[in-house]
């Protein structure tokens, strides 16, 4: 699973020189993008596990946790945990999500700039859920992307909608139990 | 994967009755602490995948990441971005991590209490790491968790003493390419 990589290749890539996902941040590589700002970029990944696999990365190159801001991690998880809530709420149905974050070559970190896969579920998906994770989009229908990065979107802008009745009391309650 | 729960057993854990990790987080049932405050606990998985398999868990019931609250969330993440550090930084001596979040049954949530895993891993350590994956603490040595989470701990007051020299510059930065 961990490659060998040549001097040259991690040399190239130590600050992001020819690395693909600050490419795809700047906007000069292509990318479905599902969300986007100042410091971040949420794009669908190309070899999906399922419908609506999603990358998160800071837009500023950070090979590792260890090269990243604690204030843009805060961001990066963030927006992974909206993604989730997003994916609930989307035409794509999801019934919950898994979060991975491979930190390092060591954990499988392919691409050397830091990216949380957001990956959506279904009850019941384990077959297609293990062919995805097996073969990562190269078997099976091929999902619109642009129809897929829509429908993520509109469930962020619904769970946006619903932004005045979330409860944001993390101090005032005890914890149950 | 998934097991079938009965209606009994959905309906007490619904608002956490019952649960493992509130009564974790309560103090009333047994687990090796790495860290805790007011709002979090991090703990040494029961049956780690690697040593120093660690979980953070909000100390308030959560099932899913639907249930959470974003600042809750947020601390959550940065918790598991710290602890991601401090392993580096640790005499577990890891090399990078894998950070988890399984959301909902669907996702392969067995305890339905939002824990995110953080498991340490090494550099050529993928042999070790599937039999763990597979076997889950049940084959192999069994570390000491006293001094697992002791070194855990220690690696976080390291990474604390960094803290001054972190740089914590988001905003006034290009992102890189």
């Amino acid at each position: 699973m961990v490659t060998e990589r040549s001097g040259a290749e991690r040399r190239r890539d130590a600050d992001g020189d020819g690395c693909v996902f600050c490419r795809i941040a700047a906007g000069t590589a292509p990318a479905t993008t599902v969300y986007e700002d100042d410091t971040l970029c949420a794009f669908l990944d190309i070899r999906p596990i399922a419908r609506g696999h999603t990358l998160v990365i800071p837009k500023r190159h950070a090979g590792t946790l260890d090269d990243l801001d604690t204030a843009l991690g805060t961001r990066l998880f963030s927006l992974g945990h909206r993604l989730a809530k997003a994916l609930r709420r989307s035409a794509l149905g999801a019934d919950g999500a898994n979060l991975l974050l491979n930190d390092g070559r060591s954990a499988f970190q392919t691409v050397h700039h830091v990216h949380l896969h957001v990956v959506p579920r279904h009850n019941g998906d384990i077959r297609t859920f293990t062919t995805g994770f097996l073969f990562r989009g190269r078997v099976g229908r091929r999902p619109d992307p642009a129809a897929t990065a829509a429908a993520i979107r509109a469930g962020l802008d619904r769970l946006d909608a619903e932004a005045p009745t979330t409860p944001s009391d993390t101090e005032d309650k005890e914890p149950h139990a």
